[in-house]
């Protein structure tokens, strides 16, 4: 009956409310105006702001027939607001925020990485025992549908492994350094000239950012609770360019990824540089775009491509959330899709495998003496910890330089027994130095 | 209170009847069997087959535990089922076998593209009318989430263009011809023993397949009625590996692509070979694998990739449907995604431009005798029609051959200008042959 009388008239409109007016806040503003029409056609029906919370007005959009209040809060409390767009970012207010809005009985959209990676689980707590949605697409990978795809367009996989370059900044930096030869310190100054990174960069290139987003993701893929304190984080910071022409020799790109992983003895979360065969389409991913390559074990590989951040690209994401609650705004909290991705209780443990006992290949850097004998003893270190050379390559020594770069493949090994043979490399008379270690991922 | 009802039991299993048992039938039983826990898990409810219909067995997968009808018609019949999942391919007994699982209220899954391209208007009214659900997922590029991600990722975008690689079976011959240099027929032959390509391949090198899942994925973009009939389309065919070579050697790759895009005058629908620039990431698309890329006005360029075709790809996207439609049964029929990604009137008119109009480059392939003369005579007739040559390149004749292949790149110009400045070309005393024409597209 109650279909019946849906079908008959038209229905009220959705009324959402939004918190911040930065960058996504107006891009958001700015795309509503611009394709309400469609996006109500799409939606079933209209879409209304009925508040925004913003502590100054952004040029960037037209909010002057809109009802503003300096006070973040009150969108909160507003009974007028169905659903809460949470665009300030951070983690303390926000929280606070989106936790009044739940209890207030609101639906939440936001697009805080940070904010899901870290309280998630208990915000997804807070909302299932107040039968409201909290939807997320916007905190990963901007405007890319990865959320959607992984919880609902690959529902019938078990998810074996992804791999993402999930951070725009850094991708363009190695984007860079490649292509025109820039040192790291060089491509940053690009990059922060260009608006791509901030003044403090640590949060995109040592990987936070970047853990963040990996964590929402391997969450979903894996039905395990979130677990941003369990990331193993490594930057491209000390990235070379030297680096990244050997591995260019050899048919490699370096890329900065997020991996996640699942093994028998737990699941692989790691944000680090890694050399990936430049054959593999993600590994032609470049300038500030984000990619995600997603193995299902009855899809296959599957590959996600967009923009990862701006303004319109990251609203995209958010109101794609909008009309997903909105459309469901009557439905009963089971007929959505789960906030986790698997309803109450369907979460595993989600164990996270010490970094010590991931097992990949290693791409490694050694400087040495050019002295008889310097790579017999590498073998041997190599060798007595299991792991095998599947290439070695010894470089000429720069202009002037006495010390010869010799640049090493290994087969797959732990973690653990890679970074004890480098220690024991490390300590020979014929090194100089720190060896260099990056990752290699066959990602096939 | 519905919504605390239903939060406190557990909720009866989705009721699904499967009718064919081919490849992507096979595969749907398999996937379900070994993943059912936590699709259960992730879809909130037990998802059962409750009856297969089906002409015979099929050894790739075990029923044994499961009930099979022979009459495929049992199943639309069987009040025990929620969900008919049409899996038996053509369209006239599928038709009506969704038409009478339709009237008996049952929601449909399909993945039949031919179906949904030629009879979709049909059955979405039908559907409307009685209130129940038809998804389509797996009748596009296989196992890649695009119908999800068009009609719900980017329902905030007004969709400006669309291109894909949306035929396996041609792509594999094109990077045949392109990698090792194969001629059409030898690449042709290659996929017929691999088992990529029918005895007959008709449908798929000459675009038929291509243009069936384009004209899905236009209605969805550009919220226009179906109109598979309107679709130009030209194979890949007459490619020849000299035609690839000069691709190559100007910086392009050959695709054969389904091309959609809105213009002021009306929505382009083409599915043709097209030259494409070698930095795209969809020009690597390489062997079986399809991609689609989309452009949307709020997040720009957005890029879909994975196989699309295979058992268990084309399962992974019957199952996904399989779980929105389950997760959803008592929902209203306003509360799900609209089938045609618009509520109902929300359609418009959908002119098709027709192909005269359409403004595109174009690569031309002259044979001219090595005369003085013919290439100011090719630049005058280019010229009357309005149309500049970009990049003009006499390339060495074969051996023995007195003929010279004139390479050409025009600027922009309309489909109707162009040919008749190649039938001008075409009665030149210095030209012989038909001249070769392929469209360039710069996807950016």
């Amino acid at each position: 009956m109650e279909s019946q009388q849906q079908l008959q008239g038209p229905r009220r409109p959705a009324r959402i409310g939004i918190c911040g007016l930065g960058t996504v806040g107006s891009g958001t503003v700015n795309v509503m105006a611009r394709n309400g029409e469609e996006i109500a056609a799409r939606c079933g029906r209209p879409v209304e702001i009925v508040q925004i919370g913003a502590r100054r007005d952004n040029p960037a959009c037209d909010t002057s027939a809109l009802n503003i209040s300096r006070e973040i809060f009150d969108v909160a409390a507003n009974p007028d607001v169905d659903i809460l767009v949470e665009l300030i970012g951070g983690t303390t207010v926000a929280r606070e925020l989106v936790l009044t809005a739940i209890r207030n009985g609101k639906h939440i959209v936001t697009a805080n990485k940070a904010l899901i990676a870290e309280h998630g689980n208990e915000l997804f707590a807070a909302a299932a025992k107040k039968g409201v949605t909290i939807a997320y697409e916007a905190a990963v990978a901007g405007g890319i549908p990865i959320i959607k795809s992984l919880r609902e367009g690959l529902v019938g996989n078990r998810i074996e492994w992804l791999a993402g370059i999930i951070n725009g900044t850094g991708n363009y930096i190695l984007t860079e350094m490649r292509e025109k030869g820039r040192t790291f310190d060089g491509a940053l100054g690009q990059a922060q000239e260009l608006g791509y990174a901030e003044a403090d960069p640590t949060f995109d290139v040592e990987g936070i950012d970047a853990a963040h987003k990996l964590v929402i993701m391997a969450s979903l893929s894996f039905a395990i609770p979130l677990a941003f304190d369990r990331v193993y984080t490594e930057g491209i910071s000390g990235i070379t360019s030297e680096d990244i022409r050997y591995a260019d020799e050899l048919g490699y790109r370096i890329k900065h990824l997020g991996i996640g992983r699942r093994t028998e003895q737990g699941v692989e979360l790691r944000v680090h540089p890694t050399l990936i065969p430049e054959s593999r389409l993600i590994a032609n991913v470049n300038g500030v775009m984000n990619a995600i390559l997603v193995n299902g074990d009855a899809v296959g590989p599957t590959l996600y491509y967009g923009a990862g951040a701006g303004d319109e690209a990251t609203a995209s994401a958010v109101i794609a959330d909008i009309v997903d609650v909105a459309r469901t705004l009557e439905s009963a909290p089971d007929q959505r899709v789960p906030v986790s991705g698997v309803a109450e209780g369907g979460q595993n443990g989600g164990d996270v495998l010490p970094m010590d006992e991931v097992v990949t290949s290693y791409y490694l850097r050694i400087s040495a003496h050019d002295k008889p004998g310097v790579m017999s003893q590498v073998a041997r270190i190599c060798s007595d910890q299991g792991i095998s050379i599947e290439a070695l390559i010894q470089h000429e020594p720069a202009d002037g330089e006495a010390l010869v770069p010799v640049v090493i493949l290994t087969s797959r090994a732990k973690e653990g027994r890679l970074r004890d043979a480098v220690a024991e490399i490390e300590a020979l008379d014929t090194v100089e130095g720190d060896v260099v270690r990056i990752r290699v991922e066959p990602l096939g």
